[in-house]
């Protein structure tokens, strides 16, 4: 894949990391940085993670093959459709969000002919924030899930997975609703159980704390704006894998209560062979 | 602290870990490790974390100046009980046990004349196991608790806090029963968690977790047997603290269903305050 302009809104770790990969990899002649705030722009232009900065999302739609939006999930479809009206025809979008099929609820059937929007979410990021977290190897080997509908273009899809691979990452494809239903489980449900724990940390229990609270709770230290959208999009499949843990946790004080050893080290063993399985 | 006979009695992650510390401080002329396993003990023994092997406790207590227990907590006050029967007067004993009450309970007022038990547990460790996963530096500027008792000899519990000092850990002395009502919040509610959302997982979205959930479960890849041991000792308090965290998950519950933005932003911003302070 080689571009001639690609436009990046929301220049934060993952837009940041995003411009910086595909300045390295050689992916796009220039790279266009879209942002609310001039800091950002400014730490993301130092950064080599774009080569030009604008606040203005329509100025950098007009001349872009490729605009992808890594802003919080809740003004994506909003920031989708303000490009698309005034893009060329045959440009591509797409989205870096955490929850997919909100976004593209709000999208499919609403882009002028010509435009596509597939969206993705590449499994990567951490509880930092910012341009000056941008790490250009950070998407080397990770898995992005791309989200295609009935609605989507089959040579727009395929563009959008060799612009994923072309930046270091394995792709697989997946139903919006399956990819929501599974990342409430695998990423939404630990940051409600991370803030649920750090949240009843008494202060002064805090130097009793060691790694292993420390490595538990460390997602609670995302951004609460960005987090409470990805809830609130995703709130019903949130509610039913938080049913599951609730359940998975009753076991274990069913078990507590009646101190049934055999019990205990079945649930520990259980869970133990799980995470031995996902590695470090 | 300078001691002619030190015996580490189980010789794993902590025991190996106190050993190779004992022994690049030049602590202990000599560091005896009991184990009940001779693999454990060569590989003990090949780490330098200890200078005479022995399978009988017995043979070693005879010898010592002290001994530190770093075996599963149901297995402390029965082996301390066991050596002091046949300690020489004025030998000093202390553990590295993650509970503490209930191994004092069992322990006060039942060793002879001249043999004094001080709890300890220093707040180090990891998931993994064993003297091949021991680091002379493990306690360095980490803390430790020590918790004596109404019934603890004040010379005994002075010598044990210079102990864990010169293996250089931070100390702070603490009532056991408020030792184990704090760390079953801070330690013991963290690991019932991981492995509740480890335990939930099932096998194809493996792949579709990222950092967060393998931060969060991490701990869960702990050993069964050791943590089953630890819920049951201190299960009162665990029940309290996992109350107090499912009370706090349904708080998130109640916002989720209500799509309650404002409430869901204050649980999250008042978690990621608390885990900010605790820093990485």
């Amino acid at each position: 894949m080689r571009l001639h302009t690609l436009t990046i809104v929301g220049v934060g770790l993952i837009g940041g990391s995003i411009g910086q990969a595909v300045k390295r990899r050689g992916l796009a002649a220039r790279v266009l940085g879209i942002g609310r705030h001039q800091a950002s722009l400014d730490a993301a232009l130092g950064r080599g993670a774009i080569d030009e900065a604008h606040l203005d999302l329509e100025i950098a739609a007009r001349q872009s093959e490729l605009i992808i939006f890594c802003t919080p999930v809740d003004a994506i479809a909003n920031q989708v459709l303000a490009a698309a009206a005034v893009c060329p025809p045959g440009t591509l979008l797409t989205d870096a969000g955490s929850t997919k099929a909100a976004i593209l609820r709000a999208v499919d059937g609403r882009l002028p002919g010509g435009i596509a929007f597939v969206g993705s979410h590449p499994l990567a990021g951490s509880e930092k924030r910012g341009p000056q977290h941008a790490d250009p190897n950070l998407f080397e080997g990770r898995l992005t899930l791309v989200t295609p509908t009935a609605a989507t273009d089959p040579a727009a899809l395929e563009r959008i997975i060799q612009l994923w691979k072309s930046l270091g990452s394995r792709v697989r494809v997946m139903d919006p609703d399956d990819h929501d239903q599974a990342l409430a489980l695998t990423s939404h449900l630990p940051h409600l159980v991370a803030s649920a724990m750090a949240g009843i940390l008494p202060p002064d229990f805090r130097e009793l704390t060691a790694s292993g609270f420390r490595d538990c709770t460390r997602i609670a230290a995302g951004d609460a704006r960005i987090w409470t959208s990805i809830f609130i999009q995703n709130r019903e499949a949130v509610l039913s894998a938080l049913g599951l843990f609730t359940h998975r946790l009753a076991d274990f004080q069913k078990a507590l209560e009646s101190a049934d050893q055999a019990a205990l080290a079945q649930l520990w063993s259980q869970a133990k062979q799980v995470r031995d399985a996902l590695g470090s």
